[in-house]
């Protein structure tokens, strides 16, 4: 079956948040009341598993492999429903 | 008060997402069973507003005039609990 997780992936407290600062200083300069800005980056994967636990299990796999560094980012694999 | 807004940008249906198919045939190469990767950008805003419902506002209008280009992309705003 089907199954469509989330990875999320974020920069670890501390790491420098270069597009996040940017994107906070452009819109204070718009006009808008921002304080903070910090970008995450979301992979929707869809995959074949057996179950929702193999699923996520997969897609944990895959974002310690290839999409997260671990050095300075945290992920967090979510089963979406398809 | 200030309040965290999720700003989620997709690109539209039938916008080539390239990452995506990128990530896609490398997670193959690897040997998981990915079908589709879909990528998503996230904002997560920290702003001065009055209530839940005026973050809300603000965080579209920043969607709109700043972040997501609404020709290829579609913007979810959603408040988050700080």
């Amino acid at each position: 079956m089907d199954y469509v997780v989330e990875v999320r992936i974020e920069l670890k407290s501390g790491v420098l948040d270069a597009e996040g600062e940017t994107v906070n200083k452009s819109l204070k300069l718009l006009g808008f009341p921002a304080k903070d800005v910090k970008t995450v980056k979301v992979y929707d994967i869809t995959l074949e598993a057996g179950s929702e636990e193999d699923a996520r299990k997969k897609a944990e796999n895959a974002a310690k492999k290839l999409l997260a560094n671990p050095v300075i980012q945290n992920y967090y694999v979510t089963p979406k429903k398809k």
